[in-house]
């Protein structure tokens, strides 16, 4: 995307603002982007931010986290909220396999939902970073609840808990799952299990299981997470799992956790950004540092790389100039 | 670990030379820090190091990659190579399950092999940075292949391409390995691939849908990467594994992919050591720019962050002083 220019900034904005499809879009396109004019758009946008929900549904794939969103809608417009979906699974069927897809689906559930796709821009940093600045973008629109979709995988797991208020870690009966779940450290982050599909076989088992690993850990302070059954394709298990999330909400408004997480959650996301600003710089700075020529001659031992990389870590690195 | 003087970084590098076993581990502990100390040891063993033959073992847990290394060791050995083992596989028997672990296993297979496992400092990058110098270290050491083992979870398998000279991917004939494989992007990445687990129905089912969706991607241009069924446990098929990980190092030496793919690795390297310095200045920057006041501000919508981070980008940033 070329730079976008103040008047078109502003329109965008105004778009924005009252909630216009199009321009929710393309505010999002131009975050999730490294075109310097984001950071002005966010400016603009930023005094209508910071007010939603965000509820994270995380799990591996197959666990049912889309059918679960699917029947979260309609409860969470029932209880008032206009809902906004960002789907960073890229199996997800809302993003439809897509890496990017705009649509205001015309399902009698889904009326009225802004649903998005990200980009999981994987390798560096894990979860999207596009994502707290699409939640921004969604906030100053007017949605009061985003719903976050992640893929179940390692790293991408554990990021969501930068970014969501609430974490839901969707399970399936399945030998393994508790153990897959534990080694890709997302055990400990979750605010609530849900057991899908829980007419399987095991399901009671696995919750039993559940409880002792999460024990394993220690006595949980404050708030224990609770483990419910759900069949989402069937609708079953919910509402209970409503009421448990507006529990969370609740009891971390009251426990002051809330104040804390969301600082950890505004920390996260200034320093994604500075992380991408930087990041580009690695890239350049290995080109200027180390020409074509020269990574020919460090490869066939002709040039010692490591001086020169010193030298750059002593002086000529951020660090070494003192920061900004 | 302190930063070590030159005196002990001396010592270091001469007991690394000779091979010595504490030495190498202690080299390889300090190449995996942040202390800039490492530097100057990678600048003393860089000219010992870079010719060693790297191995990559990847493939999601349970396809047996452990025991295709623990059968192609003593094979290795008798033709002539001095093997090193990195595990990177936080699931390998080869790491125990612990993020370290340094031995000198004394079982007749496995004599003089050096085995280590790093971390996988999984959340930026990928694959574990600790990889390359920790090579270089082996190198040194007198070591001329290094067997690679990573688990193969989306973006670490991708990355093993960047420190590997061959990777061999492994798999198991079960419904849907094919898809996850190549939703992680492995699929087009690996030169060998291996159906281990043979005697299970489907393998050679899987065989054929495997080189099927290898040639959705086109006509493989040069080298045309062999489907090797294998038994591991039983040792069977290993000895044909053997054959083409060193026909596919000819043919890469005869074809000059070799040179192309080694300065790519040599690229990757330099770049995340100066990715990794650039990556705690990101941290620190965060904490310059943005007080915890400021942080409680911006929370509260007292605070617009972005003028600051505008500010930062146009003038404070790496970019912005013309880089280094």
């Amino acid at each position: 995307m070329p730079a976008v220019r103040t008047q078109s900034l502003d329109a965008l904005t105004q778009g924005v603002l009252t909630g216009e499809v199009r321009s929710i879009a393309r505010a999002i396109t131009l975050v999730e982007s490294r075109d310097p004019a984001r950071l002005e758009l966010l400016e603009r946008l930023f005094p209508h931010t910071g007010r939603a929900f965000k509820l994270g549904i995380t799990g591996a794939p197959g666990a049912g986290k889309s059918t679960l969103t699917y029947q979260l809608i309609p409860r969470l417009k029932a209880r008032g909220y206009r809902v906004g979906v960002l789907a960073v699974d890229p199996t997800s069927p809302f993003s439809g396999g897509a890496i990017l897809g705009d649509r205001i689906r015309f399902d009698d559930a889904l009326e009225g939902v802004y649903i998005r796709s990200l980009a999981s821009r994987g390798s560096i940093g894990g979860l999207s970073r596009g994502v707290p600045p699409a939640v921004r973008v969604l906030e100053a629109a007017g949605f009061d609840l985003v719903l976050i979709e992640t893929v179940g995988a390692g790293q991408l797991q554990v990021d969501v808990r930068f970014v969501a208020d609430t974490v839901v870690l969707a399970l399936v009966p399945e030998a393994g799952d508790i153990v897959q779940a534990m080694k890709a450290g997302i055990i400990e982050i979750a605010d609530i299990y849900v057991i899908n599909k829980a007419d399987r076989e095991g399901a009671t088992r696995m919750r039993l299981d559940l409880r002792n690993a999460l024990e394993l850990g220690g006595k949980p302070k404050g708030w224990n997470p609770p483990i419910i059954l759900t069949e989402a394709i069937h609708g079953k298990g919910v509402d209970e799992l409503v009421e448990f999330i507006e529990e969370h909400q609740q009891y971390q408004q009251q426990s002051g956790g809330w104040e804390a997480r969301r600082l950890q959650q505004v920390e996260w996301e200034l320093q994604s950004l500075i992380h991408d600003a930087l990041e580009q710089h690695a890239r350049a700075t290995t080109r200027q540092l180390f020409s074509a020529e020269t990574l020919q001659a460090v490869l066939h031992g002709a040039e010692n790389p490591f001086p020169t990389l010193r030298a750059w870590s002593l002086y000529g690195s951020p660090h070494a100039v003192g920061g900004t």
